[in-house]
């Protein structure tokens, strides 16, 4: 008798979306957990397939496939690119190889999913852009992959936003603390180094914190004013290749050449203020993504360390009884709640992979440019340009292109 | 060209653990999404394979299948566990089936998790522990699922009261409040009557804190004060089946015949005094398990709302510097962390029961008893039926029977 | 010249409610702050004088008149009862000495301020309460020490509670956690005999919990179910008289007469149910009066280590927005900060007793019995008793006499 | 018989301290409050006398020193500063009379506290602190009122940075939210004038969050780069004099001359980095002073709407156990905490004004230079010029002036 299987979509008799992954490590487990689980809870038009996972080294790249559970792999991109049973390519590299493999897999006629920052440059983020915008005239959509915008509380924030409650938009306050490189030993992993990177904790963290709060604040920014600093400018080298984030210490030392901190105060659109800050140094902070939106009819708080949490402050109630509160956004009209579980049992940091697969699955299905698009991430990229521009001009406000 | 498949365990090489599942509502979905998972996340000996789920009503069973990806079905849980095909029998049902099928199933020779309480009286409890006493002489394992054992945050407590972090345990404080029944007009599905469910609020939500606070404690409650209270007396009956969760108004009116609050005080065998109290109509609460231990040398205090932390006081400090501190389990050496995200990427509520499907498979590749066994089953359900006798007493001080 | 003075009420035309105080220790330093400060800030009827305070030790109470501003000093209370130039006795002494000053003082025509426990016995309150009655029908009034009632937080719960906002209530848990007996080197000081202090953590803690938690939920416990319990049974003797809190350690030993834990449940008139906890082995927790109601309109909850935030949520919102919210209980039209500072700018502990000494010279003024009255006093003198009486009788139910 | 009377030092037998105040709005009734009750705390070389009050309107100043406790009042300044039992100016006058009030109460041989910011200009500051240090040679003291550096929490940061706990200073995020400004109808006060106020939140918020980051830190800012925004332009006039905070809505509008908003980046000298903000539009923050600290070796935050709290991370901890604590700053050896009340009994916002008057009777009677000095103030006016000239540059990095 055959074994019986815990296969994603072969027996749902819906139609299969075939993902080919390039990458696996932190990122591409982060996926892979999205992919296995969007069609087990919530209820798609085609089911996701692990199909192909693709790295360099091909006994690693199996033991990721056996783990994650892909059915086949490749140690050639350029080769899962071209397979005629993949429909979708899901970019999880380092952001200098974003570009390349996205405009190939464009070219081949398949879906994309891009982890961000979508690119290391400006332009390369336009000519991808440019690429995803003549393929969508080809029914291909294109996403990148900012999946903070995929937790419950933030998708809440956004529209709650949109629907007045805060009124019109004064104050914008959001940072994202993180500590691991307090220590001046840990190793130069390629998240330090600029050719791969593009940027340190600014591409890294800053990209998600520019794209969450211009997404929740429902408008862009105009201008900002920049300060960088690299506080530990040389590293031990490490031993091994490494996932960007494991610390192995070596022999040698090479040069950071990525940022470690940026801070910038910037103006919105509507002429809304806000600060912002990203930084690997902040000791005790793990994962401290915090964003605060004040308008004159309200504001709202968000914490990523208690991500199933919103606060919120109605500035029409009455003072008396008026307080900011804890919105434990796990209600089922709360946004992707209707398909897990009861009130008050939280969900977790990677259910956010889950949620953006969701959302690229009815995207493909209905044929229509996914949130958020590569234009979105090349105007993310615009705005981390002009940081660096700004900080390398003596902070001076520099406007954000259009 | 074969479609490539998510598969669990197929593809592993590893030999597999056939799980057939009885019951297919929260609790299904929480296990099939512990099952698929655990394999996936953690480095098991054996691996999991989602083979048959079982249900009365043929095309929501296979509804569920398709939905959960278990391979196959059943509608009668005898012929479910005769299956050859089936290692481990998972049940998911209300607690009135819970003996009579984990008799059956350790019968037929199948390992056994048995969702809780373990069963609805003592006499049911004690058959079963004996039996999967015997069943562990032939191999078999027996575990059942108070999966709140498995937050990290809980078993990090746990791990921390054995290590003498806390010194002699002065006094436990344990509540698990919800709010799902505060409307009147809420129907009377199965959890509400005595005769599926055993009992209200206190077989429920108390039996997972009896068990949460004499786990962390390391030691087991000696006797119990009770008063129970049921503060609606007669709700709408239901339109349809429901999950035990779901609010369908119906026409008619029935009786609720278990209690919907509990509260007791309580001695630990150490001479530690205890409060606890279990509700579903504490509004505004929507899963706060709380669980606080105060010893000579410290304390520790746990929220399941916000269950990615722990709050921990060293006692042994100098006051000038001590406080409560808010130890965020997301770090690679607190328990089950080895296996998820970087620090501060948290976990959600339905992780407890991948972790739950990774002890258990360890167990079972071990040939070991798992934690919680039957017996530890059998020891909680003495408590509540403790709890009982102990309200229909006036509140006497009624001791647990060893 | 003269020297300038900041007197109290000499320079306002008001006329004087002259204060004789006895006892200067804790509370002696706590009620002169606030019979300072209470005509400073409010705009009240009579002018309060600190006129005589009276200590058995005449360098001693010299001192802390001097330091608390006392403009004249007695060695014996009796003499300060029988003064002239005194007013209102405020009876800061621990509780073996409450009643024969108080029906001194009551008989000698003067109003009464008197410390919580109103005594050490129901016996003994039920004659402070009927000398009351019989002397409010002179236009004294006398008024028992719970001041926790004045904290605007909880004077808000009450408030709100009165308004309907949280319904019909049905629950309430309530604990007040200290931790400064943990250490068994702590000496025995007059709070841990029972022929000085009554009781222990019950009389000290519990008195004010139970009372508390009537008050805002303005109904009376009906029945409890106890127990109680002493941790460590002897301790060093203190080598000085203390007060109560300091640890002064000694050479012998004596035996812990009174409990360090009280733990019960309790029905409330209306059926609501709740748990009560007194303890001070709560490592950690310093000053942790922890209230919270649950009615099926709403919810309330309140601690005292954060004293200007009122925790409400409104159960008749939208579940989508709902969520506890913190009210910072600093705006105008809160209760006692008409007078205080801008919203936002908190108070502290002291506070409750310049707004206890507020509403006790309106009482005085206006002639009125003012709240709490020694029949309050009284009442939860008996829920006290019946708490003690359950806990000696196996933790039966006991109601509370009328 | 005299009547007794509350006095403040003339019955303790110590030098008197006899104090002269300028204002009495809500600094005023702060300033009193801290005179009042300093004494009656700590234990002071000299006795505070509340001597004369001055305000403009005879009648109101006579109001406020009848309920405030003052000995004498002067409608005219100068006339307070040139009487003979005057020892001590305290200026608690919008902003545009300080220099003027300071330098003629130095010029007259009295000790000066000034409210904070000293002054509306660089110019005035210099002048201010030139004459208080000319007049330190004839033993006169000078301070500025940066009262939250008197918050115990502040002060044990402060501390905590000293003894090297944080380590090496990497970054540092400060702000100060209130929200009283978001209504437009609320009135012109002097407070949005120019030329009374100097500036709007950056002199008044900003000015707080600039000294009490410099003092926490240790050291001082380097440069800044700023941006202000005014949200609404125009505002009705009051009808009635105000202390600035009131709304008092009026026929005719003005324009709103000074700021609503001011953020700003900044380099600390060691090179740390910093954002700051302070704001009156961040609706539902009340009087939130936010304060964090980031160091290779541990963290620091703290918030002035919880003000008896520090949280504290340990960053040489083991990760497992770390996390942010909580300290209650309410122990003994915390400071200021030696004269309160027992561990978990929180002061509240006027206790700052306490201990300002605390400290400035030390000084006056050590005869030293007291923190913050006059020069302390200067420096932050030149850290307020800079962030102006930044804000008017285009956010061009500024660097302070030394």
């Amino acid at each position: 008798m055959a074994q019986p299987q815990a296969s994603a979509g072969a027996d749902t008799g819906k139609p299969p979306l075939r993902v080919g992954m390039v990458g696996y490590a932190f990122m591409g487990a982060a996926h892979s957990q999205g992919w296995r689980t969007a069609g087990r809870v919530f209820d798609l038009p085609l089911s996701p397939q692990l199909a192909v996972i693709c790295g360099r080294n091909a006994d690693a790249v199996q033991a990721a496939a056996d783990r994650h559970g892909w059915a086949a792999t490749e140690t050639e991109w350029r080769a899962l690119v071209e397979r005629d049973d993949v429909d979708l390519v899901d970019i999880c590299t380092p952001g200098d190889s974003h570009a390349e493999i996205a405009l190939a897999a464009l070219a081949a006629g398949k879906h994309v999913l891009c982890e961000k920052p979508l690119a290391n440059t400006v332009a390369e983020a336009e000519e991808m852009a440019r690429a995803a915008e003549e393929a969508a005239g080809r029914g291909q959509v294109a996403m990148v992959g900012f999946n903070y915008r995929r937790v419950p509380a933030t998708a809440l924030a956004r529209r709650m936003v949109a629907e007045g409650r805060i009124g019109t938009l004064r104050h914008v306050r959001v940072s994202y603390l993180q500590d691991w490189l307090v220590d001046p030993q840990f190793p130069l992993t390629w998240r330090l180094r600029r050719e791969q990177a593009g940027s340190g904790s600014l591409g890294d963290l800053g990209a998600h914190i520019v794209d969450l709060a211009q997404h929740v604040a429902g408008e862009h920014l105009a201008g900002v004013s920049a300060l960088t600093e690299t506080f530990v400018k040389e590293r031990p080298l490490p031993t091994a290749p490494s996932s960007g984030l494991a610390a192995v210490s070596a022999a040698g030392t090479g040069q950071v050449t990525v940022d470690d901190a940026a801070v910038f105060t910037a103006r919105f659109a509507s002429g809304a203020v806000a600060t912002f800050e990203a930084t690997r140094y902040a000791t005790g902070r793990k994962n401290a993504l915090r964003l605060e939106l004040n308008g004159d009819r309200g504001s709202l708080a968000f914490d990523l360390e208690r991500l199933n949490e919103l606060e919120y402050h109605d500035g029409t109630e009455p003072g008396t009884h008026s307080g900011f509160r804890r919105i434990l956004v796990t209600e089922p009209d709360h946004p992707y709640l209707e398909a897990w579980w009861p009130p008050g049992h939280g969900l977790g940091y990677e259910h956010t992979f889950v949620h953006q697969a969701r959302d690229l699955v009815h995207a493909v299905a209905d044929g229509r440019t996914p949130e958020p698009s590569f234009a979105d991430g090349l105007q993310v990229q615009r705005v981390l340009a002009a940081v660096e521009e700004s900080a390398q001009k003596n902070s001076v406000y520099t406007p954000i292109a259009a």
